[in-house]
């Protein structure tokens, strides 16, 4: 049993946030004992106190759609949309992969890239590559972090060195549910069709099959684009939509279901989402960035459907899951803009999205209630001037305009996550 | 004369960019006497060099829209649109600064950020006080960097505190006239209305006389909030829109002039604004923060308007003028996704609005064409994986995923300036 003592900020629910100045919090074995403004409430006198002074400790960062073998095109390719985006520059990254040693190369450094901001969990799209997809479930249990990771499943309308015959997808697949498919684990499978333009309805089959086989959890991508979601609509006459679409193939909340972006899912969708639970992850900067417009979280949060964020690295170009929080927020604006019947989402509705909204996915995960997993950040923001604010004021301050520089300490499930840069940058 | 090496990257003109790898310029009496590929086409064969090796070499930023007094609140306060976030936030934080120690803190601050994030000219408010404004002006000298600083000019539908009769506003301006209006130098006053809510017709027409007077530029805000323009049309009732109400003034082309935002000019206003060789300061954070919109940049550049970017703090959250970039790219995207007739902002299109078009308002400033200012960052991305990308995507990924750590010189008119953030910060 170790106890914590800073300023505790989090979210139980989304409206608002809890804090506790100068508080303290008790973790064992990697979990949250309880969380208390006084030392004797926590009831356990004896344990050893960690004080971290005047910091900010808060739950650590989800990221619930990112796409690894993408992180070599970070910051670069922004002058096309989504569909000439996929075929010029980011399924030409993704044959590169065939080779584990560049696998290794980049998925090294894009794992130290999300632990240098935060984020220690991840929701990641690999490639079809099974071998390089282990390369990145190893380094993930290296770090000691947690993630979801998907060998994508494709096999038309993209280069043939992405296109995977069906018969070797499930292969590599089963390979990778044998050697890690533990619910104890904090690196496990997700089963991974790319989105419906790029699988054959037998892989979609196959897929989905498979996720109901294991009780895997499936991710994809879901009405991002119009040019797409007119492609789905040719390629899936008799679907009621592009949701409906997944849904018919048993790739839609029969088991959880993360579906990334969801800009133009119109009120039908909606209404599945909710009734199969659906997550949405949502990714601004990448909707800003490959043109595809403005998601409307308000609706979602009004229609009960829950929503994650997402960085989608290299669509997004920003990893850090605090700048996706003023993105959506800034998106959110827009809506508002135009609509006042539609409030903007708070600072607190946005933290909460990027902790304990997608923290649901991973377990008992993005809050510090009893029970949940210890997964937190400690923030030094003495160079913000933390003496001239509230302590809320710090945290919006370091949200907006701090970087991983504040980031003092990571945890991960009670461990304190350190990385070497030497060794992964 | 000095010669700098290094891979030089600007913007003539908006559609695309010069590279010069391993490129020579020659700087003399803090201007650019030649840009060449090869060191024998500069013809000063004696000119001692400083390689900056594998570094790229720009042009230093403009920020064309700051307010230096709500710097304290950057970050901060972002629940509110334009009006109220004007009453409950930046009133209250502007009436501090009849403190001339407390502005002297701030200040100094706002310089070192300025200068950390490599902007080398801004033009900025100030308030309404005209020893703090002072106090602005030199802090701005000391430095070595260039800048517009206006005092304010407020007299209505504000805190009192912040009201100042149009004498004492009068004798003010003319108090900072007297001590900078020197052409030859880098910091110098700027007549600033704040906007027309805030200011009687008799002290608008007191700023519009004395910039004529003394052929000194104006700033203001134009266009920003629907519920803004909505105001100046019952205040100004005679006017046939917003920026007509400043034209009948004097206060708009009659001497240079910046307007702020324009997120909402109709077509009348733009084509007034082009008739006048209005600059639009484009601030697209500050938009998104703010709730006030999207400007249409593309519009404004099919008008032949000049547009620079601004930061707009504390409007604006984030200081760094390439932050700037990157969303006035992505806001140009969301018009394009609604009407694809209006293509989005390419990246050589944001650097020459940050860069050479914003310059224009301080003379040859913003280009490493012979003649001009140099104003230049040495960027240092070292960390960044130079080797694996092409010099322009070094630029790219600096400007999307770098920050001032990348930045390792820099120059303002043939000055390295370098501020120690113990005195500054």
């Amino acid at each position: 049993m170790k106890v914590y003592k800073a300023h505790i900020i989090y979210t139980k629910q989304r409206e608002r946030f809890e804090v506790l100045e100068n508080g303290y919090i008790a973790v064992d074995e990697g979990r949250v004992q309880g969380i208390a403004a006084q030392r004797e409430d926590l009831g356990c006198p004896n344990a050893e106190v960690v004080d971290f002074g005047n910091k900010l400790l808060i739950p650590a960062m989800n990221d619930m759609h990112v796409h690894a073998p993408q992180f070599h095109n970070q910051g670069i390719a922004m002058d096309l949309e989504l569909l000439p985006w996929l075929e010029n520059y980011t399924f030409p990254e993704e044959t590169k992969f065939s080779n584990i040693d560049y696998a290794e190369r980049i998925y090294r450094r894009f794992v130290y890239q999300l632990w240098k901001m935060g984020t220690m969990r991840a929701v990641t799209f690999a490639t079809i590559h099974t071998e390089s997809t282990r390369r990145l479930m190893e380094l993930f249990k290296q770090a000691g972090m947690g993630a979801y990771v998907g060998k994508v499943a494709m096999n038309r309308n993209c280069p043939e060195a992405l296109q995977e015959p069906v018969e070797e997808a499930v292969s590599g697949m089963l390979s990778l549910i044998e050697a890690y498919n533990n619910p104890q684990d904090l690196v496990r499978p997700i089963i991974t069709p790319r989105f419906i333009p790029s699988c054959t309805p037998e892989l979609l089959r196959a897929c989905a099959d498979i996720a109901q086989r294991y009780n895997l959890p499936v991710q994809s991508h879901l009405s991002e684009n119009l040019g797409e979601i007119e492609l789905v609509r040719q390629l899936e006459p008799d679907s009621d939509g592009y949701g409906d679409a997944y849904m018919r193939y048993g790739l839609f909340g029969q088991t959880p279901t993360i579906m990334a972006h969801c800009v133009w899912s119109d009120e039908k969708e909606r209404l599945l989402m909710k009734e199969q639970g659906v997550l949405v992850a949502h990714c601004p900067t990448s909707n800003l960035n490959v043109a595809s417009g403005m998601a409307p979280i308000r609706t979602y949060l009004n229609d009960g459907i829950n929503v994650g964020l997402g960085s989608d690295v290299s669509g997004g170009h920003d990893i850090s899951i605090f700048r996706m929080m003023v993105y959506a927020i800034q998106i959110s604006k827009m809506h508002y803009q135009r609509n006042h019947a539609l409030p903007f989402l708070s600072l607190s509705e946005a933290f909460w999205m990027a902790t304990k909204a997608g923290g649901t996915f991973f377990g008992k995960v993005g809050s510090f209630e009893k029970g949940y997993d210890f997964d937190a950040l400690v923030i030094d923001d003495n160079t913000l001037h933390p003496d001239e604010y509230t302590t809320l004021q710090r945290l919006e301050r370091f949200i907006y305009i701090g970087d991983d520089r504040q980031i003092a300490h990571r945890f991960c499930q009670g461990k304190e996550i350190v990385l070497d840069s030497k060794q992964w940058e």
